[in-house]
């Protein structure tokens, strides 16, 4: 069975083999821009916004929540990289809407094996080693798309550490036909 | 001037609009994979691992660091979306290995706007509103690639919520060549 680590390698040494004038990039990004976005698979940021390297930071996350993390990695942004256009993208379909804090508990408590998911939620199909800690997180799932969007822009809006000067906007990216629409709040 | 929004919606636009077979895409990557990495404008992980739309989950914060969110989204991962080849790449010349946590506070203190460095280190050109919250947070700086990579991937296969299946390896992107290099313990 071919190995995807393989994979990976091979498909990386094709790409070095071309990499040109990239060596000469310099570490801000060129057009000052920084995307908070979901990590799901479906979505290529670089490709849905037309960015090549050198131009953007591009921060993911299960949701592409303004989790503290996620606001760590906005303030060095621009602090120290200097970007002031900040877009924050969610997704329709996504992954964060099928569940809450109680349901990723109780799956990981029974098995850390990967459940499967019918028109009746997620079950556990092996019943193995599982672990209290998802108890305590916080999943940072998602009820209702737009609102979500809006809560995270105005959670990066209002945090003490982010400069008023930095324009933040909110985007809601559809999988089924890779339009990128604004959410606004009014 | 040209603003940055207008240009991502008119590139998203001719995204869209040869968007073709991808609105069949489903939701688990194809290729069971996650890739944890830098935020750092300067690398696209779709471009040098061969990866498109629908292959594969993809966490970026500053750093590419293992933080308690990267895990969340991991967890996440693994137990709802089945990926079970996991990638966590930090890079050269990366924007983490120039500051430290007291650096930052003191930084921040100062000012919001964007700082500057020269040969002396980091300096705020612009004294103005400054916030002491910056003092509280853990910005997961890297004194050492190297080690800052295998710390990470040691944090990844320990925590309680990983399943031991999971296969975690740890890599080093070179900007200036683009080349990806894996980073073993032994």
């Amino acid at each position: 069975m071919s190995n995807v680590f393989d994979e990976i390698q091979r498909a990386n040494n094709a790409y070095a083999a071309g990499f040109g004038t990239k060596k000469d990039l310099s570490m801000p990004p060129a057009r000052k821009t920084a995307i908070l976005t979901c990590m799901d698979a479906r979505l290529d940021p670089a490709k849905f916004a037309g960015l090549v390297e050198g131009d953007a930071h591009v921060i993911r996350n299960a949701g592409g929540r303004a989790s503290d993390d996620a606001i760590r990695s906005l303030i060095i942004s621009h602090k120290l990289l200097g970007t002031g256009h900040w877009l924050v993208i969610h997704h329709t379909d996504c992954g964060m809407e099928t569940f809450n804090n109680e349901i990723m508990g109780k799956l990981l408590s029974e098995s850390l094996v990967t459940a499967t998911i019918d028109k009746d939620g997620w079950k556990n199909q092996v019943k193995s080693r599982g672990s209290l800690e998802g108890k305590y997180i916080n999943w940072l799932t998602i009820s209702n798309q737009k609102q979500s969007v809006l809560e995270d822009v105005n959670r990066i809006r209002n945090h003490p550490l982010v400069n008023k000067d930095v324009i933040v906007r909110g985007f809601i990216y559809d999988v089924r036909t890779g339009i990128l629409t604004e959410i606004s709040g009014e």
